[in-house]
C-alpha cells in the first residue's frame, strides 16, 4: 500500500514527521510512503538514518500553508505547497490510497474537498476524531468542525459514516450511535436535534437516542453525532478540561518538597494515567465523505503521533473504509 | 433581607437543604429564610437543631415536581408544589428578594419565567453558571441551556447581563466578555456567531472577541457568551471531563498497595485539588433576565452547597444585581 504524508505540517515539522514515517516503514513491510515537502530539509533529516529507500519517495514541494492563512485562498493559490501537492499526488495516482497531514486543518479539509471531491451521495464530509472512553474503547465524535451550519440530513449522513467507520475499521458489529443533545430524553434538544432524531430512528443503524455531553466518554457509545460547531465545542472543552485538571493535580502535588518526594513513587501511576488517555496512540481525525482517505493529525504531533496516525490509516485501508461508507450509504 | 428556599428540590432534600439553611442563618444575621415544602418533614429535620426561629419561616407545600416531569405542564398544574409555591411567595411578597432551588431545572426556569416575568427589554432570560479558572477567579458561561434556539440579539443581551453580573456581584471593573466560537479569529464561527460578533463590538462592554472552548477556563475571560445548546455542551463536557480525569488518576493511584501508601502522603494535595475546583463553593447558576433573583443550585447539592448558594444570593442582593442589569440594558 502507498500513502502520502505532508512533511511540512505541524509544530515539529519536518523533523518529527520524517521520524514518524521512518518508524512506520519499519512497522509495515508492505507500506510505501510518499513524503511531500522541501526535499533539502527532508533529506537532511534522513541523513544518518537507516530506512528502506525503495519504500520512501520524496516529492518536492517548495511552499508551506500556515495555520494563519485563509484556507480556501491558500489552497487555490499555493500550488507548490506540501498540502496541495500531496493531495494532487493522491488524486492523480491510483495506487496512492491516503493522505496524512499535521498542517492547517482548514487547508487540509478544503484541499481534500476541492481536490478529491465528495463521495457520491454525501452532502457534507465531516471531521471525526476519536477519544478514549472510561471503559477502554474509543468513541468517535462526528462532525467536529468541518461544517459550521448543518441540517438534519447532514447529521444522518454523519451517523452513517460513523457507523461504517466503527464497523469496518474498529470491527464493532453493531456500533452504538448517539445524538448529542442537552439531555438523554427523546424530546430534548434544539430544532436541529429534534428534526434529526426521528430520521436517525429510521436508519438501519443501532441508534440509541440522545446523549448529554457529560456522558460522551462513558464507553456506552461508539459514535456521537453532532453539528460541527457543537462538536468543536465538545472536543475542545474536553481537551481543555483534561489538561486543566492534570495541571491542577500536578501543581498541587509539586507544591511542597515532601509531596514531591511522595509523588516520585507515583511516577509510574501518572505514566499509566497518560496511557489511559492514550493521547499518543490516537493519531488524528479522519475526514470522512471525500473520495479517498484523509487523516488530519494533531498540529503538535511528534514522531510517535505520526506513527500512530499512519497505523490508523493502514487500518482504514485494510478495513476498506471508503467502500464500507459507500455500501452503508447505498444500503447494500 | 428575605429569601425563599425550595426545601424539596435535589437529591438530598429536605435534609441537606434544611441543614444548609440553618448554616446560612448563622452566617448572615440579617437574613430571613422562607423554607417552602412539606412542613412535617421540615420540622422533623429541625428537631434538636438550634436556629433562630424568628428568621426561619416555614411555608407548607404538599406537592413535589420531579425531574422526570414535563416542566410547563408541571408548573401549570402543580399549584401546591414547593417550586410553584416558592415562586408565588417571591412574586407576592415585596420584601422577598430571591428564590433558591436544587429541584428540576426545567421547572425552576419555566416557573420563574411564568411567575416572575421577563425584565423589561429582555427577550430571553438565561441560565449562567460560574466555573473556576486556571488563574483562580470565576468565569460565567451564559446561556447554558435555558434557550435552545437563539438569535444574535439574544446573545447580545446575554453579554450585557453577564457584564452587569460580573460588575455588580464580582466587582470586576471592566469584565472581559468573549463569544464562544471554533477559533479565536474574528471571522471564525457559525452563522449565529458571525451575526453576533459585530453587534457585540458595538456595545459599551469590554468585548474581547471570539474564544475557543479549549480556553474558556484560562482565566483570561470573565464571561463566555453562547447559545443555550452550545453552552450546555460546554458545561457538561467540562464537568464530564474533569470527573473522568480524576477517576483515571484515582484508579491508577490505587492500583497497587505500594502506590496506595505513597498516595496517603498526598492526601492533602488531592484535597487542595478539590479546593481549586471549588465545586463546593460554587453554589449554583443564576437565572438572569427575570424580574427577581433566582438561583438554580446543583441537583446533588449537600448542605455546604446550599450554604454557598445562599451566600451567592446574598451577594446578588448586596450588589443590587437586578437594578444593575436594568441599568446596563438601558445604558444608564
Amino acid at each position: 500500500m502507498k500513502i502520502v504524508v505532508d512533511a511540512m505540517g505541524g509544530d515539529y515539522s519536518p523533523s518529527e514527521i520524517v521520524k514518524g514515517c521512518v518508524l512506520s516503514l519499519k512497522n509495515h513491510k508492505d507500506l510505501t510512503i510518499v513524503l511531500v515537502g522541501q526535499e533539502v530539509l527532508i533529506n537532511k533529516e534522513l541523513e544518518n538514518t537507516i530506512f528502506p529507500k525503495e519504500r520512501l519517495i520524496i516529492e518536492n514541494a517548495n511552499d508551506i500553508i500556515t495555520c494563519h492563512e485563509a484556507p480556501v485562498e491558500a489552497v487555490r493559490t499555493k500550488n507548490d505547497s506540501s498540502i496541495v501537492k500531496g493531495l494532487d499526488y493522491l488524486k492523480n495516482n491510483e495506487d496512492a490510497q491516503a493522505f496524512v497531514s499535521a498542517g492547517s486543518t482548514g487547508a487540509v479539509l478544503t484541499g481534500a474537498f476541492l481536490k478529491l471531491g465528495r463521495m457520491q451521495g454525501i452532502k457534507r464530509p465531516a471531521l471525526a476524531p476519536l477519544f478514549p472512553t472510561a471503559k477502554g474503547g474509543k468513541v468517535m465524535f462526528i462532525d467536529c468542525g468541518a461544517n459550521m451550519d448543518t441540517n438534519e440530513t447532514n447529521l444522518v449522513q454523519f451517523a452513517l459514516m460513523g457507523h461504517a467507520y466503527m464497523k469496518s475499521v474498529q470491527k464493532i458489529e453493531s456500533p452504538r450511535i448517539a445524538l448529542l443533545s442537552v439531555g438523554a430524553e427523546d424530546e430534548k434538544g434544539n430544532e436541529l436535534v429534534k428534526k434529526a432524531f426521528p430520521l436517525l430512528k429510521e436508519q438501519k443503524i443501532n441508534f440509541v437516542g440522545n446523549v448529554e455531553a457529560r456522558d460522551v466518554l462513558s464507553g456506552d457509545y461508539d459514535v456521537i453525532v453532532c453539528d460541527g460547531f457543537a462538536g468543536n465545542v465538545l472536543t475542545k472543552s474536553i481537551e481543555g478540561a483534561v489538561s486543566f485538571t492534570m495541571k491542577v493535580v500536578k501543581e498541587n502535588i509539586l507544591k511542597t518538597t515532601w509531596r514531591k518526594i511522595s509523588a516520585l513513587f507515583l511516577k509510574k501511576a501518572f505514566k499509566d494515567v497518560k496511557e489511559t488517555f492514550k493521547l499518543d496512540s490516537i493519531g488524528g481525525a479522519p475526514f470522512l465523505g471525500v473520495n479517498k482517505l484523509v487523516l488530519k493529525a494533531h498540529g503538535n504531533s511528534k514522531s510517535k503521533n505520526i506513527e500512530s496516525a499512519i497505523n490508523e490509516v493502514v487500518e482504514f485501508i485494510k478495513g476498506d473504509l471508503i467502500e464500507s461508507i459507500r455500501k452503508t450509504l447505498t444500503c447494500e
